[in-house]
């Protein structure tokens, strides 16, 4: 592609190149579009440079170095370990490289045009870039995501950070403050405790206060073991050189504060007003079920329509409206988007725990052998089920709860019975057996757990 | 039950107390019939005391112990630390006793009587116990496991050792010589060489010969990394003093010689021949699709009746036989038994992965975001699908793939097809992404594996 004066025409133009926006362009050029995306940053961008891949990668460097220096009652001593945060800063920042290098690559080999820069909207068929050309485009699809949300008072500057620089910290804090208590905050705190700051945690209610109380209960219980202060019903009022004034009274000095106030759609300076595309009372793009925006030729995807603002929901988005821009007819019609919080221990949802006609039943990791073995007890599984047995929420609060709540997703999207999960063989010794024992006693033969009898 | 000299009579009586047999016995106690469990050592049998927990728990471990002082690359630093091989050993053996005071707490609770000792059957209908009594039974399950395979010249005494024995070590070996280089021998061998032990493996052919050798590559080069020598093509001659001698000349001396040479079924001292109970040629009790054996009254189930020799396919039997002993029409007629070897990297199969009309499709751990961030690239799944695009099997080379495995179980189970679990949203990032990503790769719509072009 050749950039000129003359305006550029492409079959698709995908505005933001994160997971929803590469996977759209990925699919829509497999299926012959000519296809560019227009990306200001990084390509893979929140989840691959700055929130759900960084995060876990120093999660997992925060367990192991929380692991093994309390691990002495499986006998392993270990004395004078330590944090080289420079090379964990320099390995997290080049496993992001690794990824975009990937997704670059990727695009090429699919024949998808990369463009850096920033678009905005001058028609329903034209973008004007940054780079001061113009491009026209048949079909275009909205994939910029989500910002996070500024707290009056606590605006991004000086030691006042959101969670992308909380994951780009070069040396440990000896002190942080966490505004906010949803799983980013809880993610974040957790992991730096871990690594031996001094952590605290503002709640407006109470740590992920969205989520089943059972669950966080054991995740709030962990926190408090690892030393993070959390201060519950407080709303920040005001902040002075680390010092930080609360609602209740209370106060909290810091040297690093993290404002993780939740994420707001990403729609600023798109010139959406030059389009039929209309936002909703919220600030997101409305779409209809292919994805559609209400200009014909514009469609969305991803944290900028709604919530949830998860990056496997913009992947299978991205994957949707690349078939739809290429004329199929396809539907976003997942009955179950699943969510992960890597808390400790872990939650995992997939979809619905309550609602008419639906029972739950619980089976606790106090009795999964792997669970005994591993020393880790703190969690248990809930089923969901209608009147006829058919599954409709697991939830996961375990060690592997990342790893095993796709089955639970695959059980529901398939209808899968509650005989269907019992009757499957699980292999012994896994966190994985959790499902089909909770099954089984779903079904009142229950095998490892007693309730106080069982149906014939 | 109050044991006299009177005959005692139970509608079931389970022999062997292993995780077939007190599952059965529980199951069949829920459905009202009056249960005994006879075991002459402890309740759980191999699996919970000396086998699949107690080598999990020591593999977990050394896992650790090695990761932290191998992950100076993400900036832990860890010096002088150690394995205190005596609390390491209280652990384990901790955790075998607190599962088996569980299997006693079930079956008390659940009304499953056990009795200490062993069984022999004096008829269809008769066990004479070793503490005097009689047992009159109206159904028998007949659970009595597997016992190591001993191997001429290196029979188990003095420094020769079975697996039983390599997992309930006091201190850690400074070598070790493992005969055999099955699945066993694998988790044992990198266990022991992660804790600090010189091993040497021995095989008659290869390591993991029996299985696909993409999958068995990788373990064997980690093998090697992790300082292990395999003598391939070779076996055991004889050995004096810790010092053996191999068919190919090679000489290997050791502290301690593991014979892990296969396990075969328990029948000694059963007194199968007062019952109408048939063995196949390799030993194996005779059942069919319900575990009844040809004795109308005996059932028989787990490693007893053949391979897969599988803790997992005992629960499952022991279930089956449970319902099938107190009258229900029941059949153990599962598709899928998974497997799953804890090596490094681990390697777990479910299903079928050839056969006529059965392709497969590959997508490697390094095209996968949350390996490349753990630092866990060694790996691939497989999955295998008839021309229907029916899912027949999975094979999973990864970190988590013993967790995920029961995904690729259920959806066998459930006659899946590759757009069922294509179409299912996967948490990002995790490893259970593998099977998304393999399936829309079969599809021929790859997303984060460039194939060299993709169907429409």
């Amino acid at each position: 592609m050749v950039m000129g004066s003359i305006p550029e025409q492409v079959d698709l133009a995908v505005i933001g190149g994160g997971v929803g926006g590469y996977v759209a362009a990925i699919r829509a050029s497999q299926l012959g579009l000519n296809t560019a995306v227009v990306e200001k940053n990084k390509m893979g961008g929140h989840c691959l440079n700055y929130a759900c891949i960084p995060s876990k990668t120093l999660i997992h460097i925060a367990d192991l170095f929380y692991d093994l220096s309390h691990s002495e009652n499986m006998g392993i001593k270990c004395q004078g370990a330590s944090i080289d945060a420079a090379r964990m800063y320099d390995w997290r920042m080049s496993v992001s490289k690794k990824l975009e290098q990937g997704v670059d690559y990727l695009c090429k080999s699919n024949g998808v045009e990369v463009i850096k820069g920033e678009a905005t909207f001058i028609s329903s068929s034209k973008l004007q870039l940054t780079n001061g050309e113009e491009l026209d485009f048949k079909k275009a699809i909205i994939a910029t995501g989500s910002e996070p949300k500024t707290l009056p008072g606590f605006e991004f500057s000086g030691n006042v950070i959101d969670y992308k620089a909380a994951l780009m910290l070069q040396s440990i804090p000896k002190s942080m403050a966490i505004l906010g208590a949803g799983y980013v905050s809880v993610e974040i705190g957790t992991l730096y405790a871990k690594l031996g700051t001094k952590v605290d945690v503002v709640a407006r209610s109470e740590v992920l206060s969205r989520f089943d109380p059972e669950a966080t209960a054991l995740v709030k219980k962990r926190m408090q073991e690892l030393g993070i202060a959390i201060h519950s019903a407080a709303v920040p009022v005001s902040h002075d050189s680390g010092s930080i004034k609360l609602s209740n009274g209370e106060q909290i000095d810091a040297d690093v504060i993290v404002s993780a106030m939740g994420l707001e759609p990403y729609t600023k300076g798109l010139g959406l007003g030059n389009t039929r595309v209309q936002l909703d009372g919220k600030g997101f793009v409305k779409v209809n079920q292919s994805l559609q925006t209400d200009d014909p030729g514009i469609l969305a995807i991803g944290d900028v329509i709604g919530e949830p603002m998860l990056a496997h929901k913009a992947i299978r988005q991205g994957e949707v409206a690349g078939e739809v821009a290429a004329g199929k007819s396809y539907q976003f019609d997942n009955k179950v988007i699943p969510a992960v919080i890597f808390s400790d221990p872990e939650i995992a949802l997939a979809g619905k725990m309550s609602g008419d006609g639906i029972t739950t039943t619980k089976f606790p990791l106090t009795a999964l052998g792997r669970a005994i073995a591993l020393d880790r007890t703190s969690g248990f599984i809930k089923i969901a089920y209608d009147g006829n047995e058919i599954v409709k929420g697991v939830e996961i609060v375990s060690t592997d709860a990342n790893a095993m709540i796709s089955e639970a997703a695959l059980a529901i999207e398939m209808g899968a019975t509650l005989e269907d999960i019992a009757d499957t063989i699980h292999p012994h010794p896994t966190f994985s057996e959790l499902m089909q024992e909770a099954c089984c006693a779903a079904l009142g033969r229950p095998v490892h757990f007693y309730y106080g009898g069982a149906k014939k």
